[in-house]
């Protein structure tokens, strides 16, 4: 147990680098630069085995230019299991590659099951699996993305293992897109939202899992998409760590993801996918980077994000200390 | 469009084998007979390597002992991902075994997120990824099981894969677990539950996917073990088919099961995992069966499952026609 919590090692990795943000890693075969796809489909096709190595050596290379800004990477499992069994290698990969650049990385895949059937998505992503006593380890990430709608037995597995190997888990409460409040805006009897409730419980699950900075290795997803109702979230999720997708190509801001932080300056983490990664696509820095450079703008992108967020956290604490006087 | 639709496809098989239950394939190393264990450990060891070769071995002659009695298999994919890369290779040779016995898959991943990254998960399971023009499949299954939390944007990329590819989903509703009520059973300012909402929506959902049997390719998932949950349920949701978890090893019954049937003897179809494939460990079939007979214990289980649904279906419509005079 001398091993730092996984929110712990997070936040030590968040004040090294003096960035709250995690580049999201979601491989869309059409958006990966010509000369990659070329080099594998020449190999392998146009197969699940050329798109494969194609992912995996463009995530290598936004993974080199970017490894010493960011804290965190979250590769998007939909987008690997869209390629099968040959995904699901590259994210193996991908995941190893990261972790051997000293970066955290939180798998989103949004899993939940009922008790017996969520320990094995728990040991899969978080823990380890016996094989007739032998140690096996599926896939090695540092955090997954958890859905709530099975209650507590569905978390349990999940934050049993997150104590017992140093991991983290993120627990959607209010998702970054359009329809979210179908279900999470629902006003109970007694005048709460669905979403405020699943993050009480969010905070009751955590409780005892606080490393040494007061944060819980139980987080929560909170989209940037909906800074009011982040501000009631963090309100009641004191210890929780925040997640917040939805930044950049989702429309979501820095003055919005600002709520989801605590006045320590801590507390969330803002992720952003499509606008770092394939950032060479935008006007902004095709003229300078081109296709081959797609690194090199992701990297000035993923600066130009931090600086963002950093600037947004700076006036939100000016703002703070003034009501404060 | 001249082929049926996933639930014609369903119901066709469910009259034609007399049967409306689907076995479960979940696979838990330390449940697998030795002999299949020894043989591919002594090949490759206690890895991921050797338990995924076992794994697929045993679902084979799982498969074997049953397609010609049940419509369905249902893989469970925490227990595939537990063994990583090598657990998925398994999963794809045991859906395409199924599907070379003539049986419909339903793959149990509970995905869901974002309708950008919902498409992704439906492309990989339900639809088909473009490779730069080449059409390739992730998973070749006939439907699946999906999370509602995050609302339609997250449902429509599904249903659209549903309707193009003739495929269907089961959308959680109200789930088998202890737990489930915490967030599914809360009460809404007018009196509905959250698992009537999702049930509504369902039926909004998946009203214009019904086949020539008047039911929908966007069904349900209602646990065997909420029966008074269930007969509520089947009111709203009239022309969702409804996945029926829970029966056996979770402590459901035939009696609570048929809850989920309408009166046409259509509407449901139940799941039993372990009461089935691992029924050569229970005192009743050991002695008869032993180790070497699992497969055959299987079969003996599903007919015996079989009949006890049929039967309880039968005193239901009695019933239901008595009250009826």
């Amino acid at each position: 147990m001398s091993e730092k919590s996984f929110i712990d090692k997070l936040i030590e990795s968040i004040r090294q680098k003096n960035n709250p943000s995690v580049v999201g890693l979601d491989p869309r075969i059409d958006m990966i630069p010509e000369q990659i796809k070329t080099k594998y489909f020449k190999e392998h096709g146009k197969t699940t085995v050329g798109a494969a190595y194609a992912v995996f050596e463009f995530n290598k290379m936004i993974i080199d230019a970017i490894y010493d800004l960011v804290p965190a990477v979250k590769p998007q499992m939909a987008f690997y299991e869209a390629f099968g069994q040959e995904g699901i290698k590259c994210l193996v990969k991908t995941i190893d590659y990261a972790k051997s650049r000293n970066l955290l990385v939180i798998c989103d895949g949004k899993r939940n099951d009922i008790g017996t059937t969520a320990k094995a998505y728990s040991d899969a992503y978080l823990g380890e699996t016996s094989i007739d006593g032998e140690i096996s380890w599926g896939f090695s990430c540092d955090a997954l993305t958890i859905n709530p709608y099975l209650g507590y037995d569905g978390i349990l597995p999940f934050s049993e293992n997150c104590a017992a190997h140093r991991k983290g888990i993120f627990v959607l409460v209010k998702t970054s897109n359009k329809s979210s409040g179908e279900i999470q805006d629902l006003e109970t009897k007694d005048g709460r939202r669905i979403f405020e409730i699943v993050a009480e419980k969010v905070s009751e699950w955590g409780k005892d899992m606080l490393g040494v900075n007061g944060y819980s290795s139980v987080g929560a997803v909170v989209g940037a998409t909906y800074p009011e109702q982040a501000k009631i979230l963090r309100k009641i999720m004191k210890n929780a760590y925040i997640l917040v997708p939805g930044y950049g190509a989702q429309g979501g801001d820095a003055e919005g993801a600002v709520n989801c932080f605590n006045n320590d300056g801590l507390g969330a983490i803002v992720n952003a996918s499509r606008s770092i990664i394939y950032a060479y696509k935008q006007e902004r820095h095709k003229s300078l980077y081109g296709e081959s450079g797609f690194a090199e703008a992701a990297r000035t992108e993923a600066i130009r994000m931090r600086n963002d967020i950093n600037g947004a956290l700076e006036r939100k604490d000016q703002i703070d200390r003034k009501t404060a006087l």
